[in-house]
């Protein structure tokens, strides 16, 4: 009976272990999306900001999709969402308050960035775009692996 | 004299066709920053529409993007736009009528996603975003080469 009951637990746990793995899976994805939604904003706002394309009207949506993306960007790291084809480093997990502190920046960069598009000066909009891509790399360094 | 006119003629024709390339060369970056933009967007929708990760509040916004990105596909290819690193067809520019229809489909199904996901039955977000999908493979599958 003992055995049997431990049998019931293995599977259970297993099962659990299991759903919270393809959890975590899910999560990375919706990450990795985000992360290339971010990526995606990011270049075509640096051709505007540059002056390479005249789209100045798609500025402020770019700058507005980076301030909503990046709003909360900790909760799209949910603790064991670190295996399998991820480069987010262990130390997010291991240094979570340090990690949270580089998710605050961006959030706050893309606000500044945002608000700035919507009426800035280019010289602001240049400098908001700067530290937009500053808090973008400070996170990157400490927390993700590098690009074969 | 007729040979130095047609020099300076032939030297000026250089560095214009070299101005409309290097313009070309910014629209072509700009528009696959674009495109990458769409597809983060959509990689991160299905994730929610799927039911795989419990970020319904995010939805709206992808979607909101997603209409915004899709609002004038047509303007990121100027003619001449159609050369080096890129996978943009000749048939863009043969058959332009067409494409602009493939365009304004993109459009019209983003628009109905994001109204779709700004209040309306699962069922209904569930059809929309399918139909957003339809679109971007309707148009690649004329106008854009396959991945190697």
């Amino acid at each position: 009976m003992k055995t049997f009951l431990s049998l019931i637990t293995s599977v259970l746990l297993a099962i659990s272990a299991n759903t919270q793995a393809s959890e975590a899976e899910n999560y990375i994805k919706y990450r990795q999306a985000m992360m290339k939604a971010i990526g995606g904003h990011m270049g075509a706002a640096s051709q505007i900001v540059r002056g390479k394309v005249a789209a100045d009207g798609d500025l402020l949506m770019h700058a507005l999709a980076l301030a909503e993306l990046n709003r909360n960007l900790t909760r799209l790291f949910p603790e064991g969402s670190d295996f399998g084809e991820t480069k987010a480093k262990e130390e997010i997990w291991d240094q979570w308050a340090k990690f949270e502190q580089a998710a605050a920046d961006a959030k706050q960069a893309t606000a500044d960035f945002a608000a700035a598009a919507g009426g800035g000066e280019p010289s602001q909009i240049a400098n908001a775009f700067k530290a937009v891509g500053k808090s973008c790399k400070g996170c990157h360094k400490d927390f993700r692996q590098k690009d074969d």
